[in-house]
């Protein structure tokens, strides 16, 4: 138990190396154990393929044998053009048993892929992090369960909740180490919102500015009611479901942006950057559409906070009734 | 050295005990060791009077021959008509050692205290424990080096930094926790401030409602520019100076009384109840007179956190450059 839980652990760091590039496919992590020792690694490669399996399997070789297989998604059971199917590579290579996070919510596969497994003889454990497993893959399944990608706002405020100087001056709320942060989740985003207040205000590049990540920078997206040269237009926030390849959408913001994105309850993780300082009638979050206080309740879950230099980040996350069809 | 520490954080408990009920004196704790075993305890009892190492010593009787004094406040060198000073008492006990926290700033002890020990041949440690001393004993230091009581501002927030709907409907922002916890605070403070707006929106009685500590409820307290029945008007800010008795006060909103003592940067510690919710277009904290971003930084400095019910509880304290005549 304490193994299959540390070795799980591995498969999901290996699975994060994907995250942001790997659409339409989860960005899956795989390793495979054998006598206490790791043979094999893979993650989902950039645009799907290879399979994390199948990039394990290829390391292992015929160590492969008997071996245990930590997946962070259940292997797929459905033979494509790009390649076969997982559970079939696994069940070829003489794996003993499979651990696997998070049953797979695409139709073709959905329990077929355990289900494929067990009949060959192997042992199957699901659940392991299943949480983890949740969060790492959280654009892929809300592309199965909401038909879009998940939503990630971001925030700089004050301890009043000022996101911008009332003379709507451009300013630097959060110090160095919170802005690093803030570009090295763009990294783990296909694309950035930002509202044409922003864009013009700012002029911001919405590129990462991180050494060794400059070509993970993001699309590009601009909300507005109106056309703007050079620039893919949102006409509304609801347009993010019909976004090519993309899973994972960071907002930056403005104040009326991301008032655009609650109102219409399409924000699933809200990144909150602190800064230690009180503004004063500085622009807040305008109206959201909330009219009774108790609606307000029982929607943000924190899931994490940590201090970066001396601003703090909370990371939220929105509670959502498990969606029709969703399995744990 | 480590049992120094362990034994003035038995002196540092002791002293809270007195804390919203001593003025004008401080809430001094002490406590007597001797071979290792506690043999006095002490705290400033209301009123101000006996201090607590008169009280200490009372119980330790012939056992502080030889024993070892932890003492948050230098013990004063003044004799006054309601009693003996304290360094001559201990003197007289034939302690050995004094384990002192900070120095009394106040001008007829000022070093005198530790000086008549040490011309006693006792043993004289300063400085040990001196921030947690300095916050437990806040209000008096207060009086002393800005010549008025310790001010804390309570705010209930929500995530945006909404204090209110926009409505102005009266509404409980945090959770029950949160709510024992502000109640708990009051018992700590002698005077609680509201602003017209808060009594006239939520006539609050501004008691403390928890089992045990009914009898502590602070004095209340309005701030308003015009007369108010019945109740003790602040006509500004600055008149909190003015009050005897009262070493600390809470400032419990609000957004334009919150706003009014900022302005005046009269707020020393800042304690933000945070629920995890989302409002959007609420009343938020109105102007404080910043014109300069540059300004906001480096005011305040988080000292606490910690989870109440679903709600954050974060204090924060204002970072003050010493005043002149300030000593550890
Ligand atoms: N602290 C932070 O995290 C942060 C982040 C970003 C920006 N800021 C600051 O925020 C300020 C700008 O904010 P802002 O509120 O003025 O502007 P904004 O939120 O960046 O953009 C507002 C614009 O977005 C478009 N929009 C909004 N809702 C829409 C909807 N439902 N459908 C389609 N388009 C929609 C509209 O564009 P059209 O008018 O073209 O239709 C609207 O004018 C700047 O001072 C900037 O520095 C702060
Ligand atoms: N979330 C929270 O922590 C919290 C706490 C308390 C209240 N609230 C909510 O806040 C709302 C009320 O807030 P509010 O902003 O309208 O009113 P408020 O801040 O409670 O009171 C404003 C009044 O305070 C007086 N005042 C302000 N500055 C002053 C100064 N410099 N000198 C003298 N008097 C001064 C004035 O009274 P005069 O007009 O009489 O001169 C002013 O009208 C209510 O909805 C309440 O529920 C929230």
């Amino acid at each position: 138990m304490i193994d299959d839980h540390r070795w799980m652990g591995a498969a999901l760091a290996l699975g994060d190396r994907g995250r942001g590039r790997t659409a339409p496919n989860p960005n899956v992590g795989c390793v495979i154990v054998s006598d206490g020792r790791v043979v094999g690694r893979g993650w989902t490669q950039p645009g799907g393929r290879p399979h994390a399996e199948a990039m394990a399997l290829a390391e292992a070789g015929e160590k492969a044998r008997g071996a245990s297989v930590s997946v962070t998604l259940e292997p797929c059971a459905h033979v494509s053009p790009r390649g076969p199917a997982c559970s079939d590579l696994l069940q070829l290579a003489g794996v003993a048993r499979v651990v696997v996070a998070l049953g797979d919510p695409d139709m073709r596969t959905n329990g077929a892929g355990i289900a494929r497994l067990r009949d060959a003889g192997i042992t199957v454990e699901v659940g392991v992090r299943a949480d983890e497993a949740r969060r790492a893959m959280a654009g892929f399944l809300a592309r199965r369960l909401l038909a879009r990608p998940q939503v990630t706002l971001k925030l700089a405020l004050s301890l009043d909740g000022a996101m911008a100087l009332a003379s709507g001056q451009s300013v630097w709320i959060t110090g160095p180490e919170a802005r690093a942060h803030a570009h090295l989740e763009r990294a783990r985003h296909e694309a950035i919102v930002v509202g044409r207040g922003t864009f013009e205000a700012d002029a911001p590049t919405l590129d990462v500015r991180l050494a060794g990540l400059e070509a993970r920078s993001p699309r590009r997206l601009l909300l507005s009611r109106t056309e703007a040269d050079g620039w893919t237009r949102l006409a509304a926030p609801a347009d993010i479901a019909t976004l090519d390849s993309v899973d994972h959408v960071l907002v930056e913001g403005g104040p009326a942006a991301a008032a655009a994105f609650l109102s219409a309850d399409l924000v699933d993780r809200l990144l909150l950057y602190r800064a230690p300082i009180l503004i004063g009638g500085g622009r807040t979050l305008p109206d959201i559409g909330l009219t009774d206080l108790a609606d307000a309740h029982g929607r943000w879950c924190l899931i994490d906070s940590r201090s970066l230099g001396s601003d703090r980040l909370e990371v939220y996350e929105r509670v959502r009734e498990p969606a029709p069809g969703e399995r744990g």
